[in-house]
C-alpha cells in the first residue's frame, strides 16, 4: 500500500448513493474513493482498524437500504453517502481494542464495504482461530448464515429424526446447510430453488431427498403435494409470500415453521397477501421468527458441531465469489434475482 | 317422562338439513322429535345414556357444518339429517360402563343435541364433581373453554407479570377469562368486541384495563396504538383475517400470539388476507396454534386453579342462556353474528 505524505492511504468504498424502491438497482451504489490513516484515531479509544478481506452480502441488508424508523444499529437505515456495511472477514491493522492485535483475523459485522473500515464496536468482531478451513466461510458456514442455520433448525424447528423438512431458497447461504443438517438427522429433505443448475447442486451436491425449481411450478400447492403426500413437519422459511401460503396447505399436525427470512417480500412495495392462516389453528402450527443475533454467544458450541462435520466432508458448502469491491453492488443486489449460487461473497483482497 | 306402550319415549333433536354456506342460517337446522328407549341397548356395551341438561354453542361447530375431508371424531363433517353433536353438561340415565352411573351428572363432548343422547365413547365425559357452582359452567369457564383459556394463556402465551395483553373476541366464552386471568397475572389487558355493551362488560365487569368496539374503528392499527403505544407482548387470537394483520404491525420485540381461533373467517368463500407476515421475522414474534383437547389430561390442575377464583370472586363469568331446545339453532348460529353477550349456553331441560 502506497501512503502519501500523511501517512494515508486510498480507501475505495461501496456508497448507499439513494434509498432503494422496489428491486434495488446498481445505480443505487457508488464506488468511489477517499483515504484514510492506517491508525486508529486518538479520540476512538477501543476502536478496531481493519482491512477487508471478504464481504458478505445477507438478503437482510435490503431492510437498511430503505428508511425506516428502526434504530437498531444492525437494522437501522444506511446514512446516505457513506458505505454501507455489514458482516465480513478482515485482518487487524491496528487495534486499540485489548483483545485485538495487529495481523488478528476477525469476523463479524458493523464493517465497512470499503478496503479499510474502522469498528467502533470491536464487540462486534470475533477472532478467526480455525484456519484450516477457507477464511470465506466466516461470512457463510462458519459465520452468521451458519449460526442461522444451526439454531433455527435444532432450537426453532425441535426436528425429531425421521421428519418430513421443507427448505426454500434451498441452495442459498443458509438453506444449503438446513438441508444437510437435517439429512444428517435422519429426516426426509426436499428444497426449492429458482433454477435448473440449482435444483442440480440440491440433489447431487447436498444430498437432499428432493428438490424443485418453483419458478416452473404453477400451482405450489401441487408441487408440495406431490413431494410431500402426507405433509410437511418443518418449514425453514426463507421466502415468504405465495411460498408460505402454500405451504400452510401441506403443513402436519404440530407442524413447525421457522420464519428466518422472507426474501420474496423485500423488494415489494405491496406484500404479497396470505390466506391459509386459519391451518395455524386447526394443525396446531407454531410459526417462529428468529434472528441470528440471539444465538451468538453459542458460537463455539456451533463450531463444536460443524467444524468436525466440515473436515470430515459430511457438510459440504458452495459459494460465489465476487472478485473486488467494485463487483459488490451487482453481487449484492443479485441476491434478489437469485443471480448467485451458493453463499454470495465479495473478495475484495487476496488475503 | 311419558314412556309409550314400549317403553320409548320422545326425543327431540336439533338436526342439520344442509351443509352451511357462508353465514349458516336457521334453516339449515331443523328441529324434529324421534323416540328413544331409555336404555343402553345391548349391543352398545360400554356406552353411556345421557340426559341432556345444557348444550354448549361452540365456534369451531361451525366447521362441521361444511363438508370436510376431516375423518377426526370431533372435528369431521355432520351427518345430515342426523343430530348435531358437542359439548354438553348431562345426566347419566343409563350406563354400561363402570366408571357411571345413573344419575352421575356429567360434561364432555359427543353429546347429540337432543333430549337424550346416547354417548358411545364415555372416554370423552367427566364426570362433575363441584356442584356448589351453576351445572351450566361446565359448557364454559369449568369445560373445554375455560381449559382453552388456562392453558392457553398459561402455555401458549408465556406471560410475564407487567406485559401488555390483547384479546380479540373478549366478552367471548373464552375472552372473558384471558382476560381476568393475565389481570390476575399483573399484565396490562385490553379487549376488543363487537358492541357498546360488551365493551362496557369488559370494563365494568371483567376489569380490563381498556376496551373497544372494533366496528366502530375504521382503521385498526390506529385504535391498536391508542392502547398499546408501546406495542403488544401477547395476543391472544380469536378472531383472525384484518384483525390480524393490524396486531402484527403492533407486536413488540419477541411477542406470543396464541391463535386460539379465527371466527371472523369461517363463514367466508374466500378467507381474508394478511400482508404484514413478515414482521414474524423482524419481531421474532411467535405464532401458535393450539387444540384444548391436548390439555384434557390436566383438567385437575385447571379445577384447583379455577375453582377457589370462582367462589372468591376474583374470576367471574357471563352466560347468555338460550331457554330450550328450540332455541339452539338461533343460539348457534348467533355466534357468528356477535348475537351473544358472554358464553352462548343452551338449556334444554331444568336440572
Amino acid at each position: 500500500m502506497a501512503s502519501d505524505i500523511r501517512g494515508e492511504v486510498s480507501n475505495k468504498q461501496v456508497v448507499l448513493k439513494n434509498y432503494a424502491c422496489g428491486f434495488p438497482k446498481e445505480s443505487d451504489f457508488e464506488v468511489t474513493t477517499t483515504t484514510i490513516k492506517l491508525k486508529v484515531p486518538e479520540d476512538s479509544k477501543n476502536a478496531v482498524l481493519l482491512k477487508t478481506l471478504y464481504l458478505s452480502c445477507d438478503p437482510y441488508l435490503r431492510g437498511r437500504m430503505r428508511y425506516t424508523p428502526v434504530t437498531d444499529p444492525d437494522f437501522c437505515s444506511y446514512t446516505l453517502g457513506s458505505p454501507i456495511s455489514g458482516f465480513a472477514v478482515a485482518t487487524v491493522v491496528d487495534s486499540g481494542h485489548p483483545d485485538f492485535k495487529k495481523g488478528d483475523l476477525v469476523w463479524g459485522r458493523r464493517v465497512g464495504w470499503e478496503e479499510y473500515s474502522l469498528v467502533t464496536t470491536p464487540e462486534c468482531l470475533t477472532k478467526i482461530l480455525h484456519i484450516d478451513v477457507p477464511l470465506s466461510y466466516y461470512t457463510g458456514i462458519l459465520g452468521m448464515p451458519g449460526i442461522t442455520a444451526y439454531f433455527g433448525f435444532f432450537e426453532i424447528c425441535s426436528p425429531k429424526k425421521g421428519e418430513s423438512v421443507y427448505v426454500s431458497a434451498a441452495s442459498g447461504a443458509v438453506g444449503q446447510l438446513v438441508g444437510q443438517i437435517a439429512k444428517l438427522m435422519g429426516c426426509y429433505v426436499v428444497g426449492s430453488a429458482g433454477s435448473k443448475e440449482k435444483v442440480e447442486l440440491l440433489k447431487s451436491k447436498f444430498g437432499f431427498d428432493g428438490a424443485f425449481n418453483y419458478k416452473e411450478e404453477h400451482d405450489l400447492d401441487a408441487a408440495l403435494k406431490r413431494y410431500f403426500p402426507e405433509g410437511i413437519d418443518i418449514y425453514f422459511e426463507n421466502v415468504g409470500g405465495k411460498m408460505l401460503d402454500a405451504v400452510l396447505l401441506n403443513m402436519r399436525l404440530r407442524g413447525r415453521i421457522a420464519a428466518c427470512g422472507m426474501i420474496s417480500q423485500y423488494n415489494l412495495h405491496q406484500p404479497e397477501t396470505i390466506q391459509n392462516l386459519t391451518n395455524i389453528v386447526y394443525k396446531r402450527i407454531r410459526i417462529q421468527g428468529f434472528v441470528v443475533m440471539d444465538y451468538f454467544d453459542q458460537y463455539s458450541k456451533f463450531l463444536d458441531f460443524i467444524l468436525p462435520c466440515i473436515r470430515e466432508g459430511k457438510i459440504v458448502y458452495v459459494e460465489d465469489i465476487a472478485e473486488g469491491l467494485e463487483s459488490g453492488p451487482a453481487a449484492l443486489i443479485g441476491l434478489f434475482s437469485g443471480r448467485n449460487i451458493g453463499k454470495q461473497v465479495v473478495k475484495v483482497t487476496d488475503e
